[in-house]
């Protein structure tokens, strides 16, 4: 006779849209968060049996996102979440733990305005907090930064077999669109200067360097970042190698020496590395679904 | 006995993704373009008897747009149309003319490096070129430039009936994403300059006045455009009134005096308007293809 | 001084998605449909003096929209359109006309189920109304209908120029995402009757002659299409040429005679055409907004 | 000194969409794949040194998943990736395992044609195997099916706070797009059998029962398919609840009892569970990287 039970399992709101205006004085301060909560703790009973008794409606955990931006502001999106946390945790005595996370969409202001904005979406902030009973891990990060550079990179010196057709190369570009996830080691953090300075960090570590491979790359930044911040003990990368082939015109007698090229979509290749803090205890567990590492 | 005919038709290769370093100094310049090429014409014999013989193939378009991207190097997205709009006609005397369009991604650099970049993804370029006979529109534009103004906006004095339930209001969040395109009375314009300045004018118009409703602001927008130059005879926007609701907390007891909104996906308010220069000649034909605008 | 006007203008509330359970008797029956509603008329004064005396509110618009699916059920896509032209156009004096469109998407029962259904995701139906003072225009059609044959298609006997590159071929996949348009010349048409039929021609086609060009295939499916349905003037396509590239495995000593393919993203073909009743008067601003069509 | 590490990483090549026709009769047959292949082993020097040596290329990756899908045919996805797996681990020493993941998009016989196909968008396949030395995982599972109940699904009986205003009901619609993966405890299965069988097995259990929350119903489909398959292990959900809120058409004195929805995007529930067989090994670091799983 089979015997099923349950496993791993939670459950929440996804995706509650809140853009929160701070309009204490004239100039208005604007934070625009997609968060999404979800539980984690007793829920035994709804999944086996259909008795709610435990199950705190997502409809509730929607309310409170929105009840809880208006009640303590929006000063960063970690701040929020451990806020999210806090509640659920102590206010259901079965919910040990969960996951929080949210998206932050950037407004700059147009002529300098004190209400009128222009969305910025060089990237998009990322941000996941992971409570199980009393360990609480934050990863924060970001995604959908499209950079490229146009000359110093090169592919050589790989190994060859029956399969391989790819020449080398001492110039080419180099493009991806840089998702990285960072985990700190404590919550003690002014997240947006954080934030602010590891993204600055990656990009000054891009234009530094003749890349030999897309990983030494990501290797150099993830480096930087770690060297630059005591607070921060691992930082992952999951970045498309995104194409961009010299189109062959000899067919028409034009040169083309490394200037029109084809963009291709797909596939790509994809690289994903940890650069980590050396001795810094793992936290395996908090990265779980998050997409595209490893 | 039904008689069946051919009516409008066009063809081409579409979504080119051409990227064009320009460099010739150290100091590279990046034009990133999607184009998409489409001929007009003699196709009669294709459709109805599968004859190929005036079939110019959708793959030597291709070629011709990485060529011409090499060959002349791209300026502007206009002036590319243009130079396939010409050769294309002038090769082949079937072809009577065409629309060739490209949309264009901006790459800002990075730390003011020579060869690195970062995309700027604040919105689209779209320029289309449509070529009949010895006529030819260009039509500039953009889309996907999202603003939001926290206040300074608002909807009073409408209509009411049985099914309306909107309450007035004289303070709200108007946002939306800018689609515009504007057509041009000539071919000798410098497209990236006049491009630059049609921003600047409606990101500013954007913030100079109170908002009776997003119809008032894109006349102004489209007004101010028409006045500021004399080479544009007709700008239209098509842009979603994107819903931001004030999240009621009234059932917790919490004031939200009109600062955590929830941000709505769909539905959405569609305003879709032409401003012109009285008197200017029409163009519609040349519009066709163009989505959201009636 | 440079004088400027209103031109063309619509507007109303996009995307209304309404799903419609009739359940009359326990075998219920689902409508699935996404509604825009854009009214056209006297709107100047809301645009240039910010006067909203003339602007239903397009919240408005969306409650009709809802309180109609329930009013009058869902019978059709069309049907409901034409009763929300009827209603605006009648309510309010200055409204003398607009466009009304929805997406449909169908659900399929799971094992003949009273009240359970899966979705069929195979196309999605469209439908659009143009009401213009007395005249109405129906639209009707399908889009991202995914069709492909793995032979019978060829592509010779083509110009070839310097550009010219592409081999011909008499054997090679032939796939396509079929998004077709069919307007009739009256509104008392069985609509869901119709749409089967028209659907089951086009499917029938494909599949009964070896294709020279995609535009001798879309040609002979309009005619088919024309032919056989007589309160339809016309029918249009714009269709993608997907192309799927023999991978090319003699590198590794590997025979590949047309079974292993690279599907391509982009850059893709893109063929338009219109097949039309000869003689049939033509109703081009009907047309104006529909993607993809010249 | 602060010293930096190299963690977890792994590289490939993404996406790669092979169409393998098998035409060794007139009656052909399609597999539509999407493949990504990434390598793990010793990739140290690459990283930290910029040294290729051991740096299988992407592009090299690709060619060996065109090559091979061409020599051994495509008997199934996971076949596939057992057959890639092989070749890269004992093709390149340093390679001690990777991950190869596979979706893939169904086709059904036009008319029961011999090569004239429709693609079936019902749901799409995916497949996923992690090698890690001597161990192999092979995870399959699909996403997207869409499906909905219009009657028979509540929600009662759950625990209120301050922040909860949901009404109790014991007749909603439920609908979700299922995304499930399941664990196999062996390579050696009929893949394409039991695929079929366990999308039968959650359809039927969809429709079997009064649902009293999204938990109850998936759990139920898990044990069912636990029960019926001795090769599973494990089964993993994650699955949006699809708000479909009933219209209030109070305002306008029309009554609305269940029929007339409005179809919420964003926020949604989201309801992610496993179930597992009792007893059997955990298999959690082959689950890293799969989207939507705690």
């Amino acid at each position: 006779m089979t015997e099923v039970v349950l496993g791993k399992n939670q459950y929440g709101k996804a995706q509650n849209h809140v853009v929160r205006i701070h309009r204490d004085t004239d100039r208005h301060v604007i934070r625009d968060l997609v968060v999404t909560s979800q539980l984690r703790g007793d829920f035994e009973a709804v999944h086996t049996e259909g008795d709610n008794g435990h199950c705190v409606p997502t409809d509730t955990q929607k309310n409170t996102v929105f009840a809880f931006a208006q009640k303590y502001g929006i000063t960063s999106p970690e701040e929020l979440l451990l806020k999210l946390s806090e509640h659920f945790t102590t206010e259901f005595e079965w919910v040990t733990g969960g996951r929080w996370a949210a998206d932050e969409h950037a407004w700059d202001r147009i002529n300098d305005s004190d209400h009128c904005f222009v969305q910025n979406k060089q990237e998009v902030r990322t941000a996941v907090l992971v409570t199980d009973g009393e360990q609480q891990t934050v990863i924060s990060g970001f995604k959908d930064l499209t950079i490229l550079k146009s000359t110093e990179s090169g592919f050589e010196g790989y190994p060859k077999d029956k399969y391989t057709t790819l020449p080398e190369t001492t110039d080419r570009i180099m493009s991806t669109d840089v998702a990285t996830r960072w985990r700190y080691n404590t919550t003690d953090v002014d997240y947006d200067a954080v934030y602010a300075d590891v993204k600055k960090i990656i990009l000054e570590k891009f234009t530094d360097h003749y890349s030999r491979a897309l990983q030494e790359t990501l290797y150099l930044m993830g480096k930087a970042v770690i060297e630059a911040h005591p607070e921060i003990d691992e930082i992952r990368f999951s970045c498309p190698n995104k194409h961009h082939f010299v189109y062959d015109l000899s067919f028409c007698d034009i040169e083309n020496p490394g200037e029109t090229h084809y963009a291709a979509d797909r596939p790509f290749g994809l690289i994903e590395a940890t650069v980590q803090r050396k001795g810094a205890p793992e936290a395996e567990a908090a990265w779980a679904g998050i997409t595209g590492f490893c």
